[in-house]
Formats: structure tokens, C-alpha cells, sequence
């Protein structure tokens, strides 16, 4: 029998892929039937429904393909878990669909499934089923999570009202700031070379953190809430277009962190540019005037800071107000997948 | 404004690849929200619950990416719902992921989009999400399927007893023979060139069609069941192996299409290469020795014929006894993805 250290970098079949690495990340959902069964089951909860989404990410548009596997699995999954964040439902399982473009070593499965573990207990969800394959082009991680809501309560995006204030969750602009270290890393910056900010953008980039405990605050205040991926400018247009309002946002009020200022290029014009690139997986939602001060103390009780940034209105279009009062034309940026 | 035929190979982008082609797949699910929202919704009936499955095919791997496109999303459908099916689920909704190697023309998602419509509405369920980007590569479409069984009622594939009956329903091998048909069509016959019989086997292999009807058969008499994706010997392996049995298969009894038997080469084995290749989508179940008669009489009366094809027995191990009563080593073959 070889050794553990023999194996490392052995290709493992697609059997032993499953029942070695995947097989113990199932073991706490009974209707994951140990991934020995075609399907899983889900009985949903008395009173509940699920809510489901399915967002794929792929090497060289979503992460890099030389990413720690570890920060792979934990982005593949937080990006799903952020469209739940975003609608206050809770995460309850996921299935999993990758493809590789080579095989998979056993180190690096050991690496990814070790990632994913560490997610989905962070987020409180288990995996259920999933599929591995084999295809030339990027590696990509197809999942699709499912959370629970009570019936009714998902809170929806195109639901905003005139006058309702618009809030972000945490800050904006550092996953894109820190894609852009990360960028530069390959040929420049090693991890231990990097000062504090940079690494704290970088993880920014690489492990985006929902805020789940946004859900009883969101649940109970938002009258729209989505989240926010392709960048401020994009997300806000399409949450306020469905619904035939506008939005008029506050630059200066944008919340920006402190390793964004200490790190972001001096120049307006670049970060206006980070900051509507999107990647930021944080909330965008509504409130009613009249409950702001209540939305804003719920989510601080469960450490959650929100900060108002503009108003929904009647004009459609987004519209950035700078801090002498001009609008700017800068909302319309963000990302487009075949742009 | 451009005319329709101008438009037809323009490449619409991201949003109106979504409003023009897919929310209209998505119009009869509520909780689908005309795909406008992030999340769709899923209330579950009374008493039932929910069965997943993921299952994503590729070019190059399930299909070929010059086959007609209506055919492809037919195919993406398909052979998730195959998996419900020898559940004994009932379809319900699907989310969809594409990944396309270049923008697609309005006409290709035209014609796409009227096959994932043909397909969804023979097999009763509706879309209510999913993405589509930009992957260099070959087309992936990563399909997650949602179905509703009674509470506890799904039929589990590692459930099999010693002594109960083997069934498949419908024909083996013919998607394998359709596929070489198929494949030689490429610098080879034109469709209108093919026979009757070579007609059937390339939409058999292009065109699964799971057997629905099953369903109230299986509930009431199937021990254990799943669908043949991977060839009868390596998936009726998975099925024993798990609960620690084994099968011997009487190969006479291994049902065959008239136009399998018409089209295969004479060789025997060249034909169980190709009834072992996969592809099938048919449902593969045990029954108890005492409920085969009413077991064949209520698949029947849903019009589906099954196939008594062997035994499962203590010895572990599939084997496939011939006319001869030779026991024959063909059974460990089938599809492996890495392999």
C-alpha cells in the first residue's frame, strides 16, 4: 500500500473523488443519503418555503485558476450564500457541479474540500449532491443552494417605493481593489510581501463573507434588497428599472473601508471605477423613512453596520450626486458577462 | 429598427438573452418571478417534499455542439428528469447555468429556447433561474431539477434485497448506437439519407424521453431503482455494491429495439459494448419475486413496458449469464468521466 505522501498528487478516480472528499461534507444532512443515492431530499420546514439560486463561478472570471483550492470552494459557495443573505432566507444545502479541465490530485481535492467544509459551516449549510466531470476550457463550480424562508417573507428585488432610503451593507470597492492586487501578485507581490490593507482587500476578494445575520433586520425593515455583484451602479439600476422608480445616491456617503482608502489610487476617476466593478457580495436594500433608525439598530445588534446612501425616486436612471451636488454618469458601469 | 431576419445572428447581451429568450420559459411558475428577482421561491405541497437533482451535460462529452440547439436543451432537461423519474418524483422546476464559448445569435437561443419549452412541457415542470456567461471552452449547461414526492416515498437506489427481481423499462443500447450513428454523420449521411431504424436510434440518443408513467408503479412495488446513465453493468454495480449484493443479468433477456437488432453489427460483442456504453435513461428497479406480476400490469396500464432481466443474489459482483449459461465479464464496462 503506498503512502499517504505517494498519493498526494495521484489522480483519483471519479468513485473515489466522491466517496474520499465529498462524501464527508454530506454527512450531516440525512437527505444527502451519504451521496450514495441519485437525488437528495428536502422536507422543508412547517410554515416555510425554499428559496433556491444557482450561480456558477469559472476560473479566469471568477477567480484565478492558480487561487488557493481552499479559497476556490469558499467563494463557489459564498457567492450563492450571498443571494440568500440578500432575500433573508437561511441557508439550508447545496449541491455541487464541477469541472475540471485536468485531474484533480488528491492534494488539491484534500485543499478544496478542506475550503468548502470551512464554508458551509460558516454558513450553516450542508452539501446534498453535486456531479464531477472532465472538460477542456476553465475549471468551473456550478452550485446551487437552497434556503428556507417563512411562506412569503423572501424579501424581493423590484419592490422599492418612492421615498424608501437605499442602503449598502460593510463597504464597496475592496473585492475590486483587492482582485486587483491579487492581479498583480502573479508576476509582482508575494502573500508575505503584502502590508496588512492589501492582504485584508485580497481576502476581501478571494472569501466573500454575507452577512447573514442581516436576515431578521432585512425580514422585518426592507422593502427591496438584492445583492450586490455586478457592481453598485448596475445592481441599483436593475433593482429600481423593474420597478419603474430611480435612484439618486450620495457619493460621499458611499462607505468605503479604511484599507480601501489607504490602497485605492488617489485618483477619483479610479475609484469611482473599483467601486462600481462589482464582486463587493454585499446587501443593497430599501427601507421606509420612517423605520431607517430601526433598520439600522437591528442590524448593528447583530453586528451588522448599514449605511444609508441614497433615496429611491420617481426619475428613472441612477444618478450619483458628488459632494459639490453634480451628477455624475458613473452608476451605469459594472459587469457584464459578454461585454 | 432592424428587422427580425437582420436581427436573427446579432448577439443580444446578458439582460436581453434573459428577458427575450428565458423569462418566458418561467411564466407559469409564480415563485419564478418572471425571473426578475435573484432567488425563485418553491412552496412545497402538503405532506411532500422536495428531490434534487444536478446533473450538467457538455459538448464534446453529452453532445455535440453542431446538434441542433433545440435538440441540446431537450437533452439538458432530459436527463435530470430521467433521475426524478426513477425516483418516482414528479417534476416541478428547474434552474438552468450556460456557459457559451461565444455569444450566442438571437437565432441559436431562438431554437434553444423552443426545445427547453418542448422539453419542459412534456415533462410538467417550469424554469425559475438560473445564468448564463461566457466561458472559453467547450457549451456547458448545468441543469438543477426539483421534483415532489410524498414524505419519506422517494424510491432509494441502495435499497436492493436478495432475491428480488431486476427490471429495466423500455430498450437497451440504442442511444449508444445512435450516437455512433451520429457521430459517423458528421462527414458521413445526412439525416434525410438515414433509415427509419437510424432515425429512431439518433433521436434516442439525441431525445431521451424518461418514462414519467413509471412513477405509480415504482411507489407502490420498486425496492430500490435508478436511471441507466452509465451503461447496465457498471450502474447496476453502484446499485448492489452499496447495499452489499450483487446481480447476475440473463443476457437473452436484455430487452432490444427492433431497430437496434436491425441497425448493430452482428458481432456479440460489439453489441454489448454497446448496451454496456450508457446513455440510456432508462429506469433500471428491483421488485420483490411476489409483486413482479403486479409490478409489470401497473407499468403497463401507465403504457410503459419493463423487462424482467435478472436476479439479485448474496454474491457480490454483477454477472452476465449468456444463452449458454457462460457466465460473461462485459459488465464492469461503462462510462467513467476520467477514465
Amino acid at each position: 500500500m503506498a503512502s499517504e505522501a505517494e498519493n498526494a498528487n495521484q489522480a483519483p478516480d471519479e468513485e473515489s473523488i466522491i466517496s474520499d472528499f465529498f462524501v464527508p461534507l454530506a454527512r450531516d444532512w440525512p437527505g444527502a443519503y451519504g451521496l450514495a443515492d441519485d437525488c437528495a431530499t428536502i422536507a422543508v420546514a412547517p410554515g416555510h418555503e425554499l428559496v433556491i439560486k444557482t450561480d456558477p463561478i469559472r476560473a479566469g472570471v471568477h477567480f484565478f485558476s492558480d487561487d488557493s483550492p481552499a479559497d476556490i470552494a469558499w467563494k463557489a459557495l459564498a457567492v450563492n450564500v450571498s443571494d440568500l443573505a440578500s432575500k433573508a432566507a437561511r441557508p439550508v444545502a447545496y449541491t455541487l457541479a464541477i469541472s475540471f479541465p485536468e485531474q484533480p490530485s488528491r492534494s488539491w481535492l484534500g485543499d478544496f474540500t478542506a475550503g468548502l467544509s470551512e464554508a458551509q459551516e460558516h454558513f450553516g449549510c450542508g452539501l446534498i449532491g453535486g456531479d464531477t466531470d472532465h472538460a477542456t476550457g476553465p475549471m468551473s463550480l456550478a452550485i446551487t443552494v437552497l434556503g428556507e424562508v417563512p411562506i412569503g417573507k423572501m424579501v424581493r428585488r423590484v419592490t422599492p417605493s418612492v421615498g424608501d432610503r437605499i442602503f449598502v451593507s460593510g463597504t464597496l470597492g475592496d473585492a475590486a481593489l483587492g482582485l486587483r492586487i491579487r492581479a498583480n501578485m502573479v508576476d509582482g507581490k508575494k502573500p508575505e510581501q503584502m502590508t496588512d490593507h492589501e492582504s485584508l482587500l485580497v481576502d476581501r476578494y478571494l472569501r466573500p463573507k454575507p452577512y447573514l445575520e442581516l436576515r431578521s433586520a432585512l425580514r422585518a425593515y426592507a422593502t427591496a434588497a438584492m445583492d450586490l455583484s455586478d457592481g453598485l451602479g448596475k445592481d441599483l439600476g436593475r433593482m429600481c428599472r423593474a420597478s419603474g422608480t430611480g435612484a439618486a445616491v450620495y457619493e460621499p456617503d458611499i462607505p468605503l473601508s479604511d484599507a480601501f482608502m489607504a490602497v485605492a489610487p488617489e485618483s477619483l476617476e479610479e475609484r469611482r471605477s473599483l467601486i462600481s466593478s462589482g464582486d463587493d457580495y454585499e446587501v443593497l436594500c430599501t427601507v421606509r423613512a420612517d423605520n431607517v433608525a430601526n433598520f439600522v439598530a437591528l442590524a448593528a445588534s447583530g453586528g451588522v453596520v448599514v449605511t444609508e446612501i441614497g433615496i429611491v425616486r420617481t426619475e428613472p436612471g441612477v444618478t450619483i450626486i458628488d459632494k459639490a451636488g453634480e451628477a455624475q454618469d458613473w452608476a451605469g458601469r459594472g459587469y457584464d458577462h459578454f461585454s
